[in-house]
């Protein structure tokens, strides 16, 4: 049986401490946090420590905390040799403590304390200074989720820029006609169907075909009208920029 | 049975063939285009006609045509007193012609002519000049879809404009995150979870609410980061642009 130890309280942390807490064939031995009343509804507090040097032992260390903090968390373990992993999408795994064994185990996924996530479909992306400790890796993660991916530091610091516009970017663009449809007494969930076949094509046909709309139609009279119907000026550019990008991409799919 | 004539031959006018032949209690009397042999792969040639004088009676009859030109067909209708209406999200009812009962039948949705939609979770919004009309479209909408509305003409442009960044604006992040991920040797179906989470959320909570990444984090080492990885002026623009917006927007909220 795997024994994890995962370091840290916040979004990430807690999905992960409730994923592998339910997991077959994963022991969650303890979970480390400066405040460790912010995991009591998760576990037992004899399983929670807020001290680094009661750290217990484990096969597999996971550091969630902020970008900022994973160096310094990593060079406070007491312990060498042992695999310790972070769960960073846009930290290098060189930012470890070089006195263990490093790795990283970065979940793909947009994680909100309020709203369960189904881990089994969570990619999780995987990444080992050792060969034999990918195998390690490997094995827990496959226990946790039906998407496992290798991906080096170099690969994963493009892959978190493609998920800021796939998910963060996206979802502020729900956000801003959410805001459109408050001013205008439109009830949001009007448009869930179709946000919701938006995000279904995506995975039927590329984007780039997929896209619909007055900017890709070049209907100049419905973009002018939807100028003029924005009142707010950074909206506004927000709307005349995308819509440029639209017509850029769509041209040079035509050279 | 209501009788309906389609008079179009694009993506919406397909869609809607597709599902008016389909559905029990409606009678797709004819469908009308200039080019019949764009419709050869939905009806019988008979049931499609070129000639707007051998237009057959209905109940109901949709104009789903390119904005520009609705204007110009509901002119060039050989009848008068019937009900006519439009497909347009950004057209007002009053762009028909006066010699008919107007109306509009709008379907909020994204249709591209490969991808099959279930037209029963459509939003049809639904717009009348006369009051008992609107009893005639609503029995219609009702046979097709399980979400119908009623919404004037004021509401609708709005609504267009919302639908907009819902959905058009939200493809071009898959597509330009797309890019990215070609660029980067890294298969964009990794992203898929994170995209349909992402939606998903939208129906659960706000989005203001359901905002993650490092702009409402204010996280600004990754951000840095991030545009410095984006090469092309026009993307790390977007970047930028819709960064500060996020941050606006959370802002305002805590206010």
């Amino acid at each position: 049986m795997l024994k994890v130890v995962v370091i840290g309280s916040g979004n990430v942390a807690q999905h992960l401490i409730k994923a592998i807490g339910s997991c077959k064939g994963v022991q969650l031995v303890q979970a480390v946090a400066r405040h460790p009343e912010k995991l009591y509804h998760l576990l037992p507090q004899d399983k929670i420590t807020g001290n680094f040097n009661q750290i217990l032992e484990a096969d597999v260390y996971i550091i969630s905390v902020t970008d900022d903090a994973i160096a310094q968390v990593a060079s406070q373990l007491h312990f060498t040799g042992r695999l310790v992993t972070h769960t960073s999408g846009s930290v290098g795994m060189g930012q470890l403590d070089t006195r263990n064994r490093r790795g990283v185990f970065y979940p793909l996924q947009t994680f909100s304390k309020s709203k369960d996530v189904d881990f089994s479909t969570v990619p999780l992306c995987l990444e080992s200074e050792h060969a034999s400790d990918y195998t390690i890796l490997q094995n827990l993660a496959e226990l946790l989720s039906e998407n496992v991916y290798a991906i080096n530091s170099t690969q994963r610091q493009s892959l978190h820029v493609a998920a800021v516009f796939a998910s963060n970017f996206t979802n502020h663009m729900y956000a801003l006609s959410n805001n459109i449809c408050k001013q205008n007494n439109i009830p949001f969930s009007i448009l869930e169907p179709l946000i919701q076949e938006t995000a279904h094509k995506a995975t039927q046909m590329p984007p780039l075909q997929a896209q619909t709309g007055p900017a890709v139609r070049n209907d100049t009279t419905t973009l002018q009208k939807h100028m003029d119907f924005l009142q707010d000026d950074a909206i506004k550019n927000i709307y005349k920029l995308l819509t440029q990008s639209i017509q850029h991409l769509a041209n040079e799919q035509k050279l």
